[in-house]
């Protein structure tokens, strides 16, 4: 199909995805010069790039980044990897290091990227008064742990393309399903005034 | 202590400081006009702006709004629903309301802020062309359940001051912990190659 059908079959104004093009986002198949076709393929890309910018709210260079390591095809553990670099904010104070990750027993390389942001994280939390010890990590590591796993399962039945796509995109896009459900489920057992249930 | 001396004590440069006063976030007692003094409340106020305007990554519109949500003295639950609807970003897409919170049980007002921003991060997911029904939904929220019981325990030993700040104050604070631990578990996980274990 054309670029326009392109547009009509999304729902995307056509200079958006001019400038898709343009910024290298998307790429359809030459058929002359200044000529492109598009397919099905390039439809869901469209979309891709619509819930990354959306509610991922990325920008259109850490996008851009997703996208490239999507479209490297490495395996999906280097491209989760990578995917979190390119989503870990640069963070403004250079001199927190202060090793919780390696402190709470989490068994990743020194230089992983999100190495640096729970230290961060952390150093936000002591900075604004709120407590953090190991006693408090616990409390967050042991859920977290158990959802991670549930979400690394399904990788088992998927081929690697599919299991890249899972990580990388996975990684971002259910960060805010995961923060409004937390938002939720305290509203829920405040308003119930119930006794903390474990289902 | 005058202006100066907070900016030593908190070491944040006093240009900083005059313009947290200037935009109403930092009020010292006043003495004569033109003069006012601090105290240590100051100090952990100074502390509070830094953290929620760097790790917590909010404008300072945000801070502001979720300062005066702490200064109202309200009490923690009416807080806390303030504090989200304050933090949950304006969608663009106002037509996303397909009720998931409802269709998954959660109990809460259906105008409570994140229900919308919910419904928003599975439409994105979805949009992805990631998975999303009540299955996978139920592997997000049993580990959230039990997280956010867990935070919300400490709520019952503190007077209500206290408890106003730990709810509004830990619901925008402990977000970049949580994302943090999430990667850091995954990469555990996948690094370490081991089988899931809940601990």
């Amino acid at each position: 199909m054309r670029i326009s059908e392109l547009a009509e079959r999304t729902n995307v104004p056509l200079p958006t995805l001019k400038f898709y093009v343009r910024e290298g986002l998307l790429r359809g198949r030459t058929t002359a010069p200044n000529q492109a076709v598009y397919d099905e393929r390039h439809v869901d890309r469209v979309r891709l790039i619509g819930a990354l910018t959306g509610a991922a709210a990325m920008s259109l260079a850490q996008a851009r980044a997703v996208l490239e390591v999507l479209d490297d095809g490495v395996d999906p553990v280097a491209a989760m990897g990578r995917a979190v670099a390119t989503m870990t904010p640069a963070t403004d104070d250079p001199v927190t290091h202060s090793g919780e990750a390696r402190r709470l027993g989490i068994q990743v390389p020194e230089d992983y990227p999100a190495v640096q942001q729970l230290d961060a994280a952390a150093a936000a939390v002591q900075a604004a008064g709120l407590p953090w010890n190991e006693e408090i990590a616990a409390r967050y590591i042991a859920p977290l742990r158990q959802l991670a796993a549930a979400e690394l399962m399904p990788l088992s039945d998927m081929d690697r393309g599919e299991a890249v796509a899972y990580a990388v995109l996975g990684t971002a896009l259910y960060e805010p399903v995961i923060l409004a459900l937390r938002r939720l489920l305290h509203a829920e057992l405040v308003i119930g005034g119930d006794a903390p249930t474990a289902t």
